[in-house]
Order: C-alpha cells, then sequence, then structure tokens
C-alpha cells in the first residue's frame, strides 16, 4: 500500500482499524452470510447493528431521552430546507449567524421559506473571524437561531454555546461532531452529514429535542417531515445501511479510545503542531482570528502564492494529498478530523519547513 | 463462512464476485493509499469512478445523450414527491396507475401537490393484476403518467410500455431496473432506489429527459429540484460515494456477463423453476394473474397458512433466508434479483418440495 496522509475535507480519512475491520467482515458478517450490504433492513442482523450504534452515539455525545436520533440522508444540504421547514412553527422569522460558506447557504435556503433575521456576519472581514455573542442581534421571537460551530471551508470555528434563552438553537456540526465534547441538552437541533468525522457519504445524523418535531409546514414532502423518520426509528423507507454499519464502527472505536474528551485532547494537540508553525514563520500565514482557528480545518497561505502549485506538487510527491485550499478561498487546507493521526500532522509541518528552508 | 441464499426483498444479494472484489479493494483502492469511502468526491480518483459509471449504465441502458442521468439519495419515498414537485409544470392534474403498495404510497404523496386521476387500479382485486392498457382512462392534459412496472411487495410486473403520446411517462423502476432492456427513450422519467439491483440502499437512480428539468414548483427544496443536480452532474453536494463504487462495480459485472439481454434471459429461468412448480401443486399457490407474475419477485401462499412459521423455521435452517411475505399480504415471498444463481431458486424449489412431501 502507498504511504500517504490525506488531507480531504470530505469524504475524508476514516481510523484505519475501522476499514480493516470492514474488509474483514465485507463477504461474511459474523458468519451470517451476508454481507451488511445485503441485509434487509428490517431483519434481525441489521436491526441488531443499528441499535448498538444509535445507543453508541447516544452514549459518546450523552444524548438526554427526550431527544431523537435520526439517521437520514440527503446530507447537510437538504437539512437547511428541513430545519426551517420542520422548525418554523407559524412563527414569523428565523435567527441565522453568517460565518462562512455555510452558513451563507443555509441562509440562503431557509429565506424560501420565512424571513431571515441575520443576527451577525463577518462577511465584511472576509469570514476570518466569529462574532462573540455580545454583537448578535438576537430576536426573541425568532423561530430558532441557527450557526455553524465549524466553518469547514473558511476554517472557522466556535467553542463557546451560545444561550439563545427559549429560542432553539440549531448547529450544523458537520465538521466538528465528535471532536470534542458538546452538552446537547443546549441544543433544540444537531445535525451533521457523515462524511467528516462519522463514517461514509450518504448518512446524516439529526439530534432534536422531541417537542419540537411534528409541525412542519404545509407542502413538507413527507420525506423531509422529522416525524416521519422519528415515529418510524429511521425506518420508514430504507436507511442507508452500509454507511451506518461504519459508523457504528466508528463510534465503538471511540468509545474504545476514551470517547470525546479524549478526542479533544488529541485534536488540540494536532491542531497545535501546524498552528504553532504557523505562528513561528512567515513564509506561511493563518487567515483566521486566534480565538476561531478550528481543529478540524485549517486553512493557510503561502506568503508568495506563486508557489502554490509547487508546494501542493511536492506535498502529493510526499503522500500529502488533498491539501488544496477550497476554491473560494484559494490556498491551502489541511482537515485533520478525529481520524487523522498526529503523524500525519507531523508529517506535513516536516514537508511544509523543507520547503521554506528550499524556497524562503 | 454459512452456506445460505438471501431472498431478501432489498437491501437484497449482491453478486459475490462484486462483494469480493470490494472488499481487496477496501483498504486500498488501486494503490491510491484511500479506500474509497476516503475519497474526496471531487477528486480526480471518485470522479473516474463515478465517470465510468454512469457511462457503463448508459452503455447497459442505452440511455439516449438527452438525457441526464442523476445519482441522488433519499430513496424511491423521495422521487414520490419530487417527481410531482417537478414535473407538475403549471398543469392542472397528474395520471396514475394503481396496481399495489408502492403504486399508492406514490399516488398518496402526488395528492400533495396537485389533482391525481388515477387511471385503472387493481385494488378491488387486492392487486393480483395490472390492468391491461384498453383499461386505462388517460388525460391527454396530465402532466404525466405515472406507474409501477413491477410491484415488490405484491409481485405484480407489466412486461409491456404503456403508450401515453406526448405525456411524459414516468417509472418506478426500483425492483426491475436492470432485469431486462426497457427502451428509455420511450420514457419521461425513470427512477430507482438502488437496494435491489443496483447496490446497496443509500443511492437513487434518476434518468430524466431533459426538457422536463427546470420547471419545479416554488417552495420545491434545492435538493429536491433536479435541475441542482443537472447542473451540477450530481456534484451538488456530497453523493452517496460508496454506494456509487459498489454500483459501478454491478454495472461492470453486468457489462462483462452479457448485458440486460442475458440478464432478462437468465431472470426467465429462474422464474420459471419456481413459477412452473407452484403451478404443478396445490400445495403451494400464486396469488398473481398470469400476465403479470414478477420475474423479481415471487410471492405464495401455502394452502395451509398454519404451515407457515414450520415453512419458515425450515427454511432458515436449510440457509434459505428472508422468505416471509410482506405484513401486508402474508405468506411467503422469494426476491430473485440479478444477484440471486438460479442454484438458489433450485434450492428454494427443492426445500419446498421436501416440506410439501413432509407435510401434504
Amino acid at each position: 500500500m502507498s504511504d500517504i496522509y490525506n488531507f480531504s475535507a470530505g469524504p475524508a480519512v476514516l481510523p484505519k482499524a475501522v476499514l480493516e475491520q470492514a474488509r474483514d467482515e465485507l463477504v461474511d458478517w459474523h458468519g451470517s452470510g451476508m454481507s451488511v450490504m445485503e441485509m434487509s433492513h428490517r431483519g434481525k442482523e441489521f436491526m441488531g447493528i443499528a441499535a448498538q450504534m444509535e445507543a453508541d452515539l447516544r452514549e459518546l455525545m450523552g444524548i438526554p431521552a427526550n431527544y431523537k436520533v435520526l439517521f437520514l440522508q440527503g446530507g447537510a444540504s437538504s437539512q437547511f430546507a428541513m430545519v426551517p421547514m420542520n422548525l418554523l412553527r407559524g412563527k414569523a422569522s428565523m435567527d441565522y449567524l453568517n460565518t462562512g460558506e455555510w452558513s451563507k447557504k443555509a441562509i440562503k435556503e431557509a429565506k424560501r421559506y420565512g424571513a431571515v433575521n441575520v443576527v451577525a456576519s463577518s462577511e465584511h472581514k472576509n469570514f476570518s473571524y466569529a462574532p462573540g455573542q455580545d454583537a448578535w442581534k438576537l430576536d426573541p421571537d425568532a423561530a430558532f437561531v441557527h450557526y455553524t460551530p465549524n466553518e469547514t471551508i473558511g476554517g472557522v470555528e466556535i467553542f463557546w454555546t451560545p444561550q439563545t434563552g427559549n429560542v432553539p438553537l440549531v448547529a450544523d456540526m458537520s465538521s466538528t461532531i465528535l471532536s470534542r465534547p458538546v452538552d446537547v441538552s443546549q441544543f433544540g437541533l444537531i445535525y451533521a452529514g457523515a462524511q467528516k468525522n462519522i463514517g461514509p457519504a450518504g448518512l446524516t445524523i439529526v439530534i432534536v429535542r422531541e417537542d419540537l418535531i411534528g409541525q412542519a409546514v404545509a407542502g413538507t414532502p413527507t420525506m423531509f417531515d422529522y416525524k416521519t423518520h422519528a415515529d418510524n426509528e429511521s425506518m420508514y423507507n430504507t436507511p442507508p445501511t452500509y454507511a451506518m454499519y461504519i459508523a457504528g464502527l466508528v463510534f465503538q472505536l471511540l468509545k474504545r479510545e476514551g470517547g470525546l474528551a479524549e478526542m479533544e485532547k488529541r485534536n488540540i494537540a494536532k491542531a497545535d503542531l501546524l498552528y504553532n508553525y504557523l505562528d513561528a514563520t512567515d513564509f506561511y500565514a493563518s487567515p483566521v482570528a486566534r480565538d476561531n482557528r478550528s481543529r478540524m480545518n485549517i486553512p493557510f497561505t503561502l506568503k508568495d502564492a506563486a508557489l502554490d502549485e509547487a508546494f501542493l506538487k511536492g506535498a502529493r510527491e510526499h503522500g500529502l494529498l488533498q491539501l488544496k485550499g477550497h476554491r473560494s478561498v484559494g490556498g491551502m487546507r489541511a482537515s485533520i478530523y478525529n481520524a487523522m493521526p498526529i503523524e500525519g500532522v507531523a508529517a506535513l509541518v516536516d514537508y511544509m519547513k523543507a520547503f521554506e528552508q528550499k524556497n524562503a
């Protein structure tokens, strides 16, 4: 096998131990004679896999009993519509924080279903930071407050939990879920596409407080109504069974390795390794305000953008893949989710130092 | 490995050669150092996989150039809403044929978006047949005509293609796609969940004539608008990459084995084996009219329903799995998609004969 580190923003690196277990079980799961891909979602084998996976996620995140966990399809992009369609509940307006490209997409979609009040925005500063809550103009009558705790593209992370009183707090946690503990009870709804910190693309996890379910606006497609899935244990139709199985293997691994507190410790160490170097050199720079530097997605620029192509080419030759920044931002981006070992970050920093020495 | 045959209606048996190749490539795809699950959907490796897969499907089905092939999520259940939302195009009414449980679900969802004219129904005969086109009351001004060429639950298949003139024909081919050749040019839109004859659950394929794209009703979620996906080569957001890869392996296998004409030949032989026995005994019976007997899903009943449990228990002991009929129909159902070898059907018939001899 080629020896590589994959810094893709998603789909992204998965734990090697999970992939090896999936390989060993692929053709015949636990002597059943079937691949998990071949199992009826209503058969006892898969029902067991799904139940264990949900229990493990509930344990890892400490999800209270009055929250449903839904295993859906369609990614965060579908949630951009499902959240307003389900949570507007006759209210006149929705509050959104604007901290980057994903916030903007969520806002654009929400506007199709009602008025959006942007409580604060960092767009005038090129999304280089997240406004503190003292700068937010919250509407006490809003249907909900939506924010993006980690902007995958901009690399802007919010490490504190907004306080929104009785207004439900909604978070797109696609690229931060499972990277550190969160207090789920402070949220009305959390959603996340799986393809960053959970498992393969094609699975979307929604954690929603039960009292927010069942008030979808007229015309909401049955499949876009949380109630459809909550009432049927995510088995109203065929769920993405294989992606759920892989996610379940990831959850078991995280439990074995010490849970989210341990993940946070490792993620801080990994992020520090790269940020400390970025701070120590002027050959590279981080565009993000210190308090909002993401631990998951680390964009950085070369002082001389004319060297970008040479940097990427050399990186690929060193087995450091998918470092090109998003087309809307440019520069570089290293996504270092839970499954990226610290050795990968160290290899990146070593390469960056060598490239600097050669080109400075 | 246990030696079993899996008659699940979906997710269902996959070709052993595909599973073995997937296993061999799971941790490291073609020396890339990455699992397909870990690949960026915008990276050259996965873009290549996706392009090859679409080309192979186009070749297998003979899809004309003026049709888009979309790789979506959400299953047929999402298409039940997407079809009317996209294809109503200001018309007053939609035509639907009602031949079973899946037709009924499609009709129920469509009614949320406009008037539905049921052109014919076999519900009064317990969905035991499909009305011929001479019995259909088509509306020449309908937005489209929707039918279900194979009812997975009832086992009712329509082997002829309805003639609807200028009104676009829409087919839910979830459980018949790739089982025999079809003339795609006669359809406005074909959709299919993958988990029967294509690949793992979590992938939905839509084949749609280009002129039908781009007229979604107001309020259609961006992710439910075919134009979103058609304009972005199904990469508007992250597609279900691993399910697409497995589907691609299935398509390559079908091509190697002789394409859909060869599949049809094999499927006829498999279905005949079981139906001929059902016709030769009065211990078991097929509830479906001869002309509409599905080649993919074969329901049958025991004359004495009190023996059902013993039949299923013995079947499991013989490694014949998932034969219990759908809860809405009762009795038994053997789903024998492309990937079910004729040896599996022969083993089932052998068991049925032995069970009959013991209990007649």
